[in-house]
């Protein structure tokens, strides 16, 4: 579809029919040849782009109708799933909340050996259902296009098996920052593709035991610092999420 | 000071006595002619430094004492400011809280236009009491070595004038994410340099007016965008931190 880009912005471009005239006029009529119900792509100076059908061609100028606003990409470029050990209170609320408007892909609450909450099967039912709607909610306010799954209470053996079909997998580890680890998670980044899948994995408020860190060791999971603060276990996964964006969806 | 990297981390090294022998202890007492009384880096193979003192020298060992762990880097390398429009509820608390895990080092609430929330004399006094309390436990709480400043609550024009002493601001505006802005952040990161300034500023829940955005350029601030999804005003300045913490404190 042709793409016109027009000198100005018109404010209420939904509703009122936008005019077209001079050098676009001509090569749209008499160059392109088209005509009435025909699509094209109009683009403002500031930078909305939409596409509008002709509805009438005079003789010096024609009028288009808005159809529909242009999809622009909305969703981070990885597919990032984001492991988190079941914390306290409400804090997978708001790490699916804000974990979604950052981007977030899917959502696996699992079972740490230091998780203090403990979810039967009935709560975990609901606690999932409300999460879900909790995502939903996150992604139409932050303009997504679509909405990240809150997948059910996995044990740690189940989320060691799911890791099986990612990309890469990272760790959040606190020694690591203690211990001044500072390049794996640009590292990964780095060697990652728009359409890669990641797996990033933290620990509940009590942090990862050792057989727990050794066990994603050796299901290829990569310990990783976030700089040299300690940070909390809802905090964590908004880092990553943002300096994913920043890695991915910025430009210089 | 003389460094020394051991070969066998000593959990209890704070408390019990550190003996050293060939090598090092050749290269001390022999090559370095170290006495009693003298201090050294110790590293252990786990990456704790700290200063020890030499206590007594033996024919073939010599022993040490802890007398401190090293000073590591645990602040941002910028000096980074976030100026919040008066959110509602409790927002403004977790974005003390968690500005301080990402290191923020100053927080300025401001009266925005369209701040729904408003504090007269005595609330804003009890408010930025609590808030510079939230800073301490979170500073403590992420290992920092300085707590960030929780500044009484500012005018716009207050904050205008406040500008003008930060090397670089910027100014988080939904309009941008909208337009497709990318560059603005990285660049500016890009630009600073370890020990500069930077004011980055955040509307309320409403967004900033127009008359504001125009002021705010007026006055050197850039518009730059958090990538392609609309983030609450909660929720924009950890991705703001984040970055900077991805872009300067993360090796490659």
């Amino acid at each position: 579809m042709q793409r016109y880009f027009l000198d100005e912005t018109v404010a209420d471009y939904r509703e009122s029919p936008i005019l077209m005239a001079g050098e676009q006029y001509h090569h749209m009529i008499r160059v392109m040849r088209m005509k009435v119900g025909e699509k094209v792509y109009l683009v403002f100076p500031n930078q909305t782009s939409f596409v509008a059908e002709i509805t009438e061609i005079g003789e010096e100028q024609l009028s288009l109708k808005w159809i529909e606003d242009e999809q622009k990409e909305k969703e981070l470029p990885l597919s990032v799933t984001i492991a988190s050990g079941l914390p306290k209170g409400d804090k997978l609320e708001w790490i699916v909340q804000k974990g979604t408007e950052l981007g977030a892909a899917r959502f696996i609450p699992f079972e740490g050996e230091f998780s203090i909450a403990k979810w039967n099967g009935k709560k975990s039912l609901k606690k999932i259902e409300r999460l879900n709607k909790i995502a939903q909610e996150a992604a139409e306010q932050s303009h997504r296009v679509s909405v990240p799954e809150v997948c059910s209470l996995h044990t740690f053996d189940q989320l060691l098996e799911a890791s099986k079909h990612y990309d890469a997998c990272l760790v959040a580890y606190e020694e690591s920052a203690k211990n001044g680890e500072k390049g794996n998670l640009l590292r990964t980044l780095k060697k990652l593709e728009p359409g890669d899948t990641l797996l990033v994995l933290f620990g509940p408020e009590g942090g990862l035991s050792k057989i727990e860190i050794d066990q994603l060791t050796e299901n290829g999971f990569l310990p990783c610092a976030l700089g040299p603060r300690i940070l909390r276990t809802e905090t964590a996964p908004l880092y990553v999420l943002s300096a994913i964006s920043y890695e991915f969806e910025l430009d210089s």
